[in-house]
């Protein structure tokens, strides 16, 4: 009978993880009945992925270790690029369309999800606290290993390595100090080095849908410009 | 970067419950596709009465009230037997048998279910203790609102229900007085109740098996008499 405050939160997340395999495998009745099997499996390997890069997040954040560039890559490929992916090529699947089409379409997602979670970490580190709602360097006070972060520490030497180590998983920084770090990184160029990462996945992305045209392109193009541009 | 104990826990859930749906919807290449369609259907409208029985017990456990009977059995039906049911369904289903087929092992399952849960309840109030493992009465010490609880409480009157209701839930309770809560509540003939409502459900179960011969019956009924007849 004991019901720790998240309980309820978990349950919840369990009914609705339920529920979506629930009502694909129901689907509209018009729809063949090995689209919606893919549909299935699609999403189940997709949740397979995100469970998997969230335990490597898990390892990256206990290790003593500062991840390479790579090892970062693979960990949100997983945890947040995983479910663009299978969101983009079940959207391909639905309209029973050419496993080209699939693939196509679940490369853009990835790369999609990839940009978006760079971003999300350059935020997190330079974001203007006014929107975020968060402290300036409040990852780095978190000790989080995001990219611009790693980028930072393995560019850094001398007294800069110094200052950002200092305030790296330090929550008794203080201010004054924490935004010395971050003007460091920024100084360091690492925006712009983090911000062309983005672009790299931003241009596979757009790779992927070269061979379409209209409407529904246009849309995700938007999608990706709005998601790689975004600073707050 | 937080990591509360459970995590990792709740991670490996989630891998199982979606390694599940990633194996049943490839199955066996030779297993029709809308055979596996069901199967993924039948797993998740179970998983989905799994949590909304856990939300229902949580209720429970919370509430000034004592449930009713009916109440309880509402609840252990979603909590406990969906998932029995819905194992002894997809047996029927892989074998591409008829609905039929499909809707008698499923009350089966149902049925065993409630008789498994309700002979657990009994043995979580009356059990060894050698053998459980855990003291005697440790439900009733720990609030637990089984079938043999709210028979007891509902049943009992003046001092015994005090005795009762002073041992329920009160975890500074002395052995001793503990001790007499169970027995008092053993000598009202709440064993016998609840063993001739599992006695019920294991008739329901058995009848659901009464078109079928065979060893693979036998084995379903050996299972079923050693649900009801166990004591440990």
């Amino acid at each position: 009978m004991e019901c720790p405050p998240h309980t309820k939160g978990i349950l919840a997340g369990d009914v609705l993880f339920s529920k979506a395999f629930e009502t694909i495998s129901h689907g509209d009745p018009k729809m063949p009945k090995d689209v919606r099997l893919a549909l299935v499996s699609n999403l189940a390997k997709a949740c397979t992925d995100v469970c998997e890069g969230q335990a490597l997040d898990i390892m990256m954040a206990k290790s003593q270790k500062i991840p390479t560039e790579e090892q970062y890559i693979t960990m949100i490929e997983k945890k947040t690029s995983a479910l663009f992916a299978a969101a983009c090529a079940m959207g391909a699947i639905s309209a029973n369309t050419k496993s080209r089409d699939v693939t196509n379409l679940s490369s853009f997602g990835k790369n999609l999800g990839v940009a978006f979670q760079i971003v999300d970490d350059l935020i997190g580190i330079i974001g203007d606290s006014k929107i975020t709602k968060k402290p300036v360097g409040n990852d780095l006070r978190e000790g989080k290993k995001s990219l611009p972060i790693l980028l930072a520490i393995n560019k850094a030497s001398g007294k800069k390595k110094e200052i950002i180590l200092n305030a790296f998983g330090n929550s008794a920084i203080s201010k004054k100090e924490l935004e010395n770090a971050v003007r460091i990184i920024s100084s360091m160029g690492i925006e712009t080095a983090v911000r062309k990462k983005t672009i790299q996945y931003s241009n596979a992305a757009k790779k992927s849908l070269s061979n379409y045209k209209g409407s529904a392109k246009n849309e995700l193009l938007s999608l990706l410009d709005f998601v790689v541009e975004r600073s707050q």
